[in-house]
């Protein structure tokens, strides 16, 4: 059994929705992975849309992630922007697998040009950057936003479906997109890519699937980041962090 | 149970180790996933080190490829040199893997700077070629011979595994290595891996399971190649290729 | 006198267009230079629109340049996609020229940006992969397909000539290109490129004219490809492939 | 009179240092520019030299930087990292300047190929990260480690000016480099950098100088980051973070 | 004091003009500095708008900057195309600077993406590769021409104000664009930036500003372009350029 | 006949080299071609060796240029930099080719990566800016100096030849070099490339065969430089320029 641990960074994310995502999670994947949705102790942004919330979530990431390593084979960072990467990959040494980052290299794969779709206009520039930090933004012909604040997203949401297929749809014609993703876990979680994909043509990738088999893959087969890209960090220097579990009592 | 197809290009591989791989894939790889391994029909090269024989394999790999696509879920082509994996995208509907593609981008993603350990100086050229054909060259900070003829590798050749280690240390000192892995399916199927890693100290890849996983996830989730970036061949014209096994007269 | 061959890969050329063509590129060719039009060995495509047929007509292409080297002094590869450079260099001692690396170069000597005309919206793909391979994807600023499948060129078609210059004067005012050139011998071979140029007002280049005059020029002066980048395959492994025309029998 | 903050992220600066950082900062800029040196809210790290250190003390940094801006033209952040630059960017309207940032473009101007002298051995895959993340990494031909933890460094130390000659010497010799400059703030306020200059012979920067007389020149000018890259977050949702000073009942 | 020498290549600048350029300067930077307004001797252009002008003027700064280099600090180039600053940097001890560098660093830095308001449409080839010369043009997402030859700008010119507004609204809506910035200085000393940029809403740059605050600091702290990038020319065989001003029997 | 000029920037060519000059171009083209090699208008540079001598020398070279237009159908650039090449392409309506443009987009076609062997250490900086100015830096794995000022450099001087072969095989075995070329013209009118060729075992290119025959190609091929890169110059600002051969008084 590989355990997989799928931290959402952040507060504020409703118990049902945690277990739905658990429950999508565990059927997305094999038989023999267990995936455990946790939410990231507090305080943290309650969705993840500025750099400022990016930055802010990954205290209580490292945290979380510092506190319950033992219990898990291998560790998905449950928001696209890949929160708190670098630092998560020094801290722990079960493999940090960050969405954006399988899925980017996916895209790259399955075809030479891809167009991502972010949540909002204000995050084009960020996602931009986001292909750059991983060397791949010469395939990444556009980012265009579908409109959608994180918190407005709900798995049935017709309207936001047809966002998606619009702008999809425009990026293949406009701007020679030959394959798609959301730039969004709650985009992602919505599970409605294989209609989108059916209705633009081209490959419509779903990032929560990426992330979860590529964590439990790189488990099983002791696949993990490079300590030396990645050097432990000096844990005597981080008791303040890492001592107490900070959220106790700040929640 | 998901079928994967391992398609060895070219001609000549003993039985004894076509089983061998299929065995050893097949422990790889969950239980729910089934890997045969095939050889591609000839006439064709007994090893693929050049060009020349990369070109001349992949007729082979097409006709089989395209024989026995009803019979699988994924096919990953069975050399790091990926030879054909652009017309057999376009041949097929199932996904294509290759393992190249998969371990630089898998590289790409656990390390920033990774240096290959290719078979000969003679492949040296090729493999930076290969690294830059998947847009992450500036990620391959070296490409180092361990010298070893591809007919020449043996599961237990301490020796190679010596030189491996060797020039991965080299390439870790001398040239910033983070990450390693082999540029030959024998190297990996040689399944010293983690004898390795351990010895230099930072991961070194196995091609075949990071290219069977890759193959089995994407089967298993609809994810496959662009049809907009590989789009399907007019097959009325490819009746000569196609029609009857060409080998069967050729042998 | 310098005698190149201009070796088309693929069958089914008839012959008063293969003889067409050689009348032509004597013409464009100084007094000096003696242009054999040679049709590759068979079986093979019958014109080359996607990958499988590119990778499918390298084997008669190495079968017969390999048998015709002593009697030339260069060989240009008759397709725009250069099918088989990579091989072809390796396997003979004279220049290999492809008529795609010539005029993106004289392209990018003659121009800052230009565009490349390729045949069908399903070659778009390949043909920024392979202004990528040359290391000058940032120069080429758009590929625009014409619509014309290669069998359906002809010299005398006006309608296709119009879509050139309209296609052409929408990448010189949308895309901000500064020269075009067609990615197609049959295009090329249709001579009409000082028409077009005229037409549109910016350099339109004739492939067949760069690639001819590159292979001669190379020839007189010594010029070849560096056997470190292309070594010289180990011939006693291709005895299969070169030993007698595989086509004799095939066809 | 310009107002500039220089925003020391992390804990623990001792009171005299920081006193010294103030009064070197009034002496680098002119009179009509007046420093205040700040550290940033607690709790954070005591030297920041790993990604987990440079994400942990951002919380902080934000929280204060926020707190102060009112009194301030423009903000430096006071740690060669940049840490925490997109989020502090958002959420200021006066200009924020990042030592890394300017001293890397200054670098690249004055000449053509620069070697990043950084701290450790741990931080140089970071560095070359952050040289990327300027899209400047082709300049930077190497980042060589002057072994100096943070907490080590001091002003008087004449055996680090020797690591940094001896390893500037070698990235001259050996990489090719035209200029130099330290990756640590505490380097700079060493303020040894005229007499490195002078022995090894190419141009060594002054990360503290070059940041304070940016903020200082960008907040005399109304130049500030662009509104479009770094959007204006959504300061209600970001109560929990900046309503009160979390540090103080942290401490 | 820091003197400063804005040089403005070629001739005929008339000498209101030029004072009015001095005492815009001199506002522009603290009291501690003291720009002086020089025309290069002639012959040269009347305004530089080609590649031909660019050289050709380039003899007489060279020329001008040489005589006068001991009476000031620091160099500023009076064109924004930098004309001949490599063999000004060679000539000069003192810092050099261009008003084209400073302002694609600075956009680079407070923005990820920048559009360049350039004066004619024959100026946008150039245009891009200036900013590829800098290793940016990843981050210039447009070149648009506000259609202005250099003799016809005025300061009072509405219209102009008109063009550059609606040139940038296209290139913030179609290209992307986060930043602005004029490429000419004799629209940068129209100083109508503020007023365009509060009605475009995103940062439009002042060449001026930033160059000539570039040359005071560098100045001040000591920082020139790097003799490894630009060694001292050997001036026993520059008699003919500098012994005595050529122009003077020329004009 | 296609008349080719070889224009030789810079003054003082004894008159013996350029008759030398002028019959190896004669020998080293077809019969067809008939090469004149000219001086340039003084005054200017005796060698070309720094960037001061590139933009002096440009001056006459336009104005002799201009003045022979009418007589030659092409025109080569007799200097490696490259000097003036936009500025000339702008003035010209005859192709003008540049001799490092044309060696290095050749060797960026027989080789993958290659070596420029620069005459002093004081040009290697702006030899790789050069091969980046072409967008093939990354095909120039090093710039390696031979030691040879230009006025040194002699036919028979066997010192010289042992130098370039010693740094080449040095390039061959530390850097990847897989093709070498010398960057300079006296060098290559040495003529000794065959015979270092042969000592070093990969392609050493001949600049001077490669531009005459480019330039005469092109000429009769119609090929030339884009009106739309480069745009004609507005003559009527130009009197002072070309009107009269400036250099007669100035000699």
């Amino acid at each position: 059994m590989v355990d997989v641990c799928y931290l959402v960074p952040g507060v504020g994310l409703p118990s049902e929705e945690r277990e739905r995502r658990e429950r999508v999670s565990n059927e997305l994947t094999p038989d023999h992975v267990d995936v455990s949705v946790l939410e990231a102790e507090g305080p943290g942004p309650t969705s993840i849309e500025s750099a400022v919330e990016e930055l802010w979530c990954t205290v209580g990431s490292m945290q979380t992630a510092h506190r319950v390593e033992d219990e898990f084979d291998a560790l998905v960072i449950g928001c696209f922007g890949d929160p708190g990467i670098r630092g998560l990959r020094e801290l722990l040494d079960i493999p940090v697998v960050g969405p954006a980052e399988t899925t980017i290299h996916t895209a790259a794969m399955i075809a030479d040009r891809f167009t991502w779709l972010t949540i909002l206009d204000e995050t084009i520039p960020m996602s931009h950057e986001q292909a750059h930090e991983h060397h791949l933004s010469d395939r990444c012909v556009s980012v265009r936003s579908v409109d959608a604040p994180v918190e407005s997203i709900d798995h049935g949401d017709d309207d936001l479906v047809e966002r998606m297929v619009r702008e999809g749809n425009a990026a293949i014609e406009e701007d020679g997109a030959e394959a798609l993703f959301p730039g969004c876990m709650s985009l992602s979680f919505a599970q409605r890519h294989d209609e989108i994909e059916e209705r633009v043509g081209v490959p419509f990738l779903d990032p929560a699937s990426l992330a979860l088999e590529t964590a439990a893959t790189w488990a099983r087969h002791g696949v993990a980041q490079s300590a030396a890209t990645y050097p432990e960090p000096k844990f005597e220097k981080l008791g303040d962090l890492l001592g107490e579990p900070a959220a106790a009592s700040d929640d």
